[in-house]
């Protein structure tokens, strides 16, 4: 059993980081065991700026968006000197394993740092797009998927008024589960997403036919790696010969207070990791599965890649 | 193959109706089946307040909190005269089964018809009290917990700037769901729910005890089931001799934009009862179980009492 | 020219006050005075519960609800004891003025402390009711207004859901403006407000019109000074023969992140404040009358009564 | 005394477009006064797209962002036939005048039309940019100020999170109201308007010198009349060689429920603006000046320039 861990945040937040760090701070406290909160990601590792945590040191961080720990990049951490460098520093002050919250990048820094040195890891996912391989759920992501409908709220007031087509460019580079969540949530007549192919030339056709069908407004969601939505947008407008607004929603996905959901689930997952952790456990990563807390493996975690609910691209296409 | 079905909301509104009546409508529509909106429940039924939905009927309806279709207590319902009634207007207009979007009640109310009659009755859960047997989750529940972590943010700035105990009164008469997810997600230091015993000098001992470490301010939230939250709070502020507010939350948890989880779950509740139905399925509930669509039997429904997850009590104790 | 003022909030925390005083803060650092934060409200003052602040005690705090320095009663303050007490404290550490922001009876305190020892004082309306004379405008008003209509949007949903009689109760126990400006904005059938006599058999008589001529539900806004609101939602109840829901909204009104309007404002009559103190005026309360920053009379403010805008019951009779 | 009366809302949508429409359908009604709902701005006048209103037609509609009219570009309406052609259109419904609510260049439309046809004309300023000279508010401005720091409290998440540089744009292409409002209470370190020199460089300067003294981030806002805020941050970031975000928040801006502030204050002009041309008045515009409501002659508000409110700008450099 360890006798002493870390907690670090790293990559881009997500809201119900500071959940999830909660939950292992007092889990592991909880169990009679020290934990170190590192800042600034692997660069707090490096360059030695941690602090042991209290329980008051968690408080009150619950509700707040972002990581209270902060994150940021560390070219250093890339190098097998710089992993040393910070065994070295977990060594010093006893730091015996380490608990990682962040998206895919960060998960697979923490394997190398795990295969050279045998620190034991483990691995939480915290990340907006719900990209990880391996679990339903990914921290954050409901948060900034009820984030964007309530732009979508908002634009669906301007775009109604205007008989507007709006634009709506969500997060989302590989994967398009949030786009795809608030698309049908948002009651999207149309939802682009890397996963599915899409023609322009149909969707601009569905348009000028809902039109016709007594339709006021149109609202299309499309997930960042589909492409430029301005270039989307244009080529609706030129084509429909409609009125076209693009909104690119931007980092304000990326904040905000956490949703119940993001809160419960960061908090259930932060208890096990803290608890596998100090039991030993290591390269492994915890999500949901059929609502069921589960442990993936990191490797696999990190190197197979999320499919689309197939059930939710028909969804769309029949309701929407 | 049914041609034709009818489709009411019915009890407590709750948000994520409208987005399970959209699909539902939609649904039948993409098959070719007629669909019919009654209004005000079952009421409607028996006064013939109804009309054949389209497409556009449930246009810009899933970002609505509440029940478009309305929903309305009906004594004459529970006769058998009335049910007969009912029976005979859907016959009039060839409405062959019905979906039910309601609590605990409705449902209840749904098997009796479906028993005299033998109209085929199929049904979703729609209450914010997460109380139906069966299924993980029930429409509006999410949306309703994000309410009230919303009204508990508000008491903590409040509470914490004098130092105060909040005590916050939810939804939940023999069910501590919505109150357990609350609590957990708003951090309150003691959670009372329905189905847990608690002992109110255990628990200003166990508030005494961290103020004397440092707490500013303490938030209890309460199930309403538990007892009379304004009795709670006299005796807290009589024991600890702090300075106790009860807040009631009442009907705001019923309202407001659902949530993006409940718009979505709602959607994929009301396009699987619509196509169970049109397939001649009767008597089943359609709710989540692991993660999945699940058709759970009717009568199991209503008679069977819903546990609360005992994770949740654990977690509960163990991080707030 | 004072060398080092005092800051405290008193009374019932209302959102902005942070605001205001991160404004009387930076303001007196500017102009290279030493400004000292005192906790919890005069009871800080007897217990030496101060400290100095730099440009950082105030950082992020603009967007906070509640008040950081807290608040809280203090009997022993009622005291010419205690005041003197307060006054040796406050020479001890060369603190020469106070700016005080809080309420009604807070004001009131610091007349006293004036009177009988001559430290100048200059207050800031910090209350959510807007019952200070002389100023259009308090601290928190706005923000609460829309908390309060945030509230009865949700309610709207269900009562509509329902065709149901909403009745709420705001805040406000001698002044209504709270209640007016909310009832307006939510457009409320009747809004009943302390300054304004009412009749609740021509209210009844009023509902049963307008449902008769298609009104779907009603909204009745009530100030808490009016009486129990239970007893109007039960009188009408029985009077009307529908079905009434009494929402008290309670202390949610006080919290929440505040308002544009509300952190500009009160940036802005910080500002004035701290400019004022410094350069030796005393008892006056900032505030502002058509649209502009005016120093009223501390005295006037604390003795008269302030006035309901009679064109705001003119227009809610009108337009609701 | 006119009999009957138009009223349409023109150019960008504004939130309160809706309180004022309502308060001007209200009030006629009230009079004994004809009303006509005109859809689609000035194109529906030409297009014969309205119908008369009653009280029902403007329920429910207060709390609701954009403009249940709708609002159009109309090219045909700048040429003096299709001027006519409107005017033609009123007079065969008994039309006698028209109250618009709208911006800038739809208040520029109405004189024309009102030179042109003798038609009496009432403008109502509705515009989330507060660009109309002779009133301190316009509809629309307050609640895109408070959407804005909702924006920038997301923003300021994830910005410390990473020690990041976040730059905003907001709305404001003449005029930087709502940058000056929006980033005064978003505690911004830099607002950027058009009214205002600034110096990129002293602003890199200003940022390196805050982070070295401890800020954690920054956060900058940009009325997008100032320039392109994508090379203002590239800029930026290469020059301080730290990392920057920028975000345009775009449409979002215009939608939105209302806030309390600017349903009543709408529903204020709107009363005036009704009476007032029922009265027989024309070529003025209702808005406020020093909390009152005022006449600002027609001609003069559009073709004079509103001023940024220096104090603004001295407060934004002293406070943040």
């Amino acid at each position: 059993m360890l006798k002493s861990i870390g907690v670090l945040t790293s990559g881009g937040d997500s809201p119900g980081m500071n959940a999830a760090l909660r939950a292992v701070v007092r889990t592991a406290l909880f169990e009679g065991v020290k934990v170190w909160g590192i800042y600034n990601g692997y660069r707090g590792l490096l360059d030695e700026e941690m602090e042991e945590m209290t329980s008051r040191s968690v408080s009150d961080i619950i509700q707040r968006g972002g990581t209270i720990l902060g994150t940021a990049r560390c070219k250093r951490f890339m190098t097998e000197e710089g992993r040393m460098q910070a065994y070295e520093n977990m060594k010093k002050r006893g730091i015996e394993g380490l608990v990682i919250i962040g998206g895919d990048g960060s998960l697979r820094g923490a394997t190398q740092l795990s295969l050279e040195t045998g620190v034991p890891i483990v691995g939480l996912p915290g990340t907006i797009d719900n990209d990880v391989w391996g679990t339903d759920y990914t921290i954050g992501c409901d948060t900034a998927a009820n984030t964007i409908i309530d732009a979508i709220n908002k634009l669906r007031d301007t775009a109604s008024s205007h008989n507007r087509i709006a634009v709506v460019e969500v997060m989302g580079r590989h994967c398009g589960w949030l786009a795809m969540l608030a698309g049908i949530a948002g009651g999207a007549e149309f939802i682009l997403v890397p996963e599915e192919e899409y023609n322009l030339d149909d969707i601009c056709s569905g348009i000028i036919k809902s039109y016709e069908q007594g339709r006021r407004y149109s609202l299309i969601v499309v997930a960042e790696g589909v492409g430029s939505s301005l270039d989307i947008g244009k080529y609706i407008e030129e084509k429909t010969n409609m009125d076209v607004r693009v909104s690119v929603l931007g980092h304000i996905q990326r904040g905000g207070s956490p949703s119940v959901r993001d809160r419960v689930k960061a908090s259930q997952l932060g208890e096990k990791a803290a608890l596998a952790l100090i039991a030993g456990q290591s390269d492994v990563v915890f999500g949901f599965n059929q609502g069921k807390v589960v442990a993936i493996d990191l490797h696999d975690a990190i190197t197979n890649k999320k499919h689309m609910n197939d059930e939710f691209i028909r969804l769309a296409k029949q309701l929407n």
